[in-house]
């Protein structure tokens, strides 16, 4: 019920179609996060209308609250969230590790913590000191970011959570260190990690599952051998395809090196997907290096703060809080074709966000969503078309004309 | 551009059809609370799918926020909101004065303010102690309940405001008095909003207005003489509609009792507005004496606190948070054909809410508002066909089963 074909290639960028038993995704592809079973503020019809193909949920947030049981009771995922498109569930591997280590070190996904980074992991806001996550061969201990209950994850117990979830793809769970681990400890994290890919599979090998794919995730940190090692490792597992997962360095530049490390290790023909980066900056360049799939709250989250994407700005956005949009009769971007900017002036987005109307954050999804969705389609046609280079610089290096 | 038609009639209730610029109205209609130009958490879209035909927003908090110029330069009302139906602005005299006397009184509509009534005078919040609002001959002084800058309202300042707002149907500035207010007081109060009354319809006719219908506010506290009194007063004038405002006094009887005396001496052939009443069990019982429209923030309210409306439960409500709820696959109305109906279970509704997620309060107030919609055109059928008493009798003795 699965198969993935890339379609058309443009040095190491790929235009292809990862088919599931939900639908068939375009890739490279954007997948909107819904951490707790709902993309923030937008309903299902919102999410098809703007064009997205594909969610990530969370295991970790969706055992917690409201279960698995409850979830696989009332019909499956899917059915929970009323969303018949591909649906993926990441492990909560990240999550966890974000409770010790990440939550230590004060770091996240490949820099130091933002204050908006904290509601990736909830559990951020609930708890200060020291960790409260253990870790051990089995599997690993933490305690509920909602009432402190004591819980135990291991790479079998999380398979069977994301069996009953139901979700068409899944991640198997590892362990994610920080860019302040030595490398020491990320070689131990990385082989444990590896360790926990093997008991996942045969978890999820168990029985006949041809309803859901499974993707093994590459650690290993900002060391080149570890992440070289781990790909080639995971790379020969019998997985559905692959995840690059952990922390990706400290910089742009690392991320970018820990991705041309890796990539180059894993088959051509399966599909590839990067966890938790995605601002607008960062699409060319994870798309260039071959990546097919990639998730990030970024959109969503700088959405709800009234940070809105548009073309021509420094950093690809502008803040509609901003005095001199106040009585911007313009839609946020002129040649968008959202709802938002179909039905409203930047002055009446800005009026909303000021006198704290919940539709701003709702209005503002939208946008930064149907944004990112129309440029990925740009460049799942350039790649096709062998134009990608030329529509990254046409993206990048963008007339002098400023909003 | 303005007629009002009655229909067809049964008894005192009426249906009927206003024709207003921005289309017509069915009449007895809900009209939906939009107070900073947007009914919390829906689009306009939203709106139309539910069948919303007319939206009351507030010149009191526009003019606070973002002022009525700003409104005006960038297109009117009905263009910043992107809501192209029917709309009226209230002139915002309950607005201010539950700033004062209300505030004072610790008393609402009808009854003691509840803690959720805070957010239809947003103010509220902000402030504590004394009366913050003096009132002359001349109008009436008042603080923002934003930044404590000062302001004053006349009746031809209002008149200005609502005709830079642009809404189909505006309202007069009139003086608000609470249930606690002595006879002497509100005699005193309805005698100056008469006098207003006047100086604001004379402002209204100073240039030619074919684009706005103005309707006038019978005031009168729960005194049986005054109510009489100002419905003959100014139903005496040439306004448009007339509107019902001001205390209804202290029970449902109460309120029963001054639409009773109020609306029998109101011309027939113009339209009436009952101000800030609409529970569902209110429904029958205004739309019975006459009322045409009428508005009210509790079902959008309920909605965000996860209160749902439904046809037999006590007092037509369920709280989705009850546990009864956790595993429920239906939808909240088996027969609703609402948005949430058609796509949710209640089990994900109240995982949504338990998880606090915005998307809750739009799911909710979609139900809400839809169930009332749907109420409203059975009513206005059941009337037309001589059957209103034997929907009432339905709805209001329904068989003993409970949610």
């Amino acid at each position: 019920m699965f198969s993935f074909k890339v379609l058309g290639k443009e040095d190491r960028a790929r235009a292809g179609e990862w088919v599931t038993p939900h639908g068939a995704i375009q890739t490279p592809s954007f997948v909107a996060v819904g951490t707790q079973g709902t993309v923030k503020s937008l309903s299902v019809e919102d999410l098809r209308e703007i064009g997205n193909q594909v969610i990530i949920t969370n295991a970790y947030h969706l055992h917690l609250q409201p279960g698995e049981d409850l979830i696989a009771d009332t019909g499956g995922l899917h059915r929970f969230m009323g969303w018949q498109g591909p649906l993926i569930t990441d492990s909560g591997g990240f999550q966890i590790f974000s409770l010790g280590a990440g939550k230590e070190h004060g770091v996240g996904k490949i820099a130091p913590i933002f204050p908006e980074e904290k509601d990736r992991g909830g559990h951020l806001r609930s708890r200060t000191g020291k960790s409260l996550v253990k870790v051990d061969e089995d599997g690993v201990e933490f305690v509920s970011y909602l009432n402190g209950s004591p819980h135990r994850f291991t790479p079998e117990g999380v398979i069977e959570i994301e069996k009953k979830l139901g979700a068409d793809i899944i991640l198997v769970l590892d362990e994610c260190t920080s860019p302040l681990h030595d490398y020491h400890y990320t070689r131990a994290a990385m082989e444990r990690t590896h360790r926990w890919a093997l008991r996942a599979l045969e978890a999820f090998h168990r029985r006949q599952n041809n309803t859901q794919a499974v993707l093994g995730i590459v650690q290993g940190g900002a060391y080149q051998d570890l992440r070289q090692e781990s790909a080639s490792f995971i790379a020969d597992q019998a997985f559905d395809g692959f995840a690059i997962g952990g922390s990706l360095g400290s910089s742009k530049e690392e991320m970018h090196q820990v991705l041309d490390w890796t990539l180059s290790l894993l088959p051509p023909d399966q599909p590839r997907h990067l966890l938790g980066i995605g601002e607008v900056g960062d699409v060319f360049e994870v798309v260039k290096r071959g990546i097919d799939l990639f998730d990030c709250v970024a959109p969503t989250r700088m959405a709800r703060t009234g940070t809105l994407l548009v073309k021509y700005a420094e950093r690809f956005r502008i803040n509609i809080l901003n005095k001199q949009f106040k009585d911007d009769a313009r839609p946020i971007e002129q040649w968008c074709r959202c709802y938002t900017c179909r039905h409203h002036s930047r002055a009446y987005l800005r009026h909303l966000f000021v006198a704290k109307e919940v539709l701003a954050i709702r209005l503002a999804t939208i946008h930064n969503l149907y944004f990112l969705e129309s440029l990925m389609a740009q460049i799942r046609a350039a790649i096709r078309e062998k134009r990608f280079a030329a529509l990254e610089r046409e993206w990048l290096a963008p007339p002098l004309h400023l909003h």
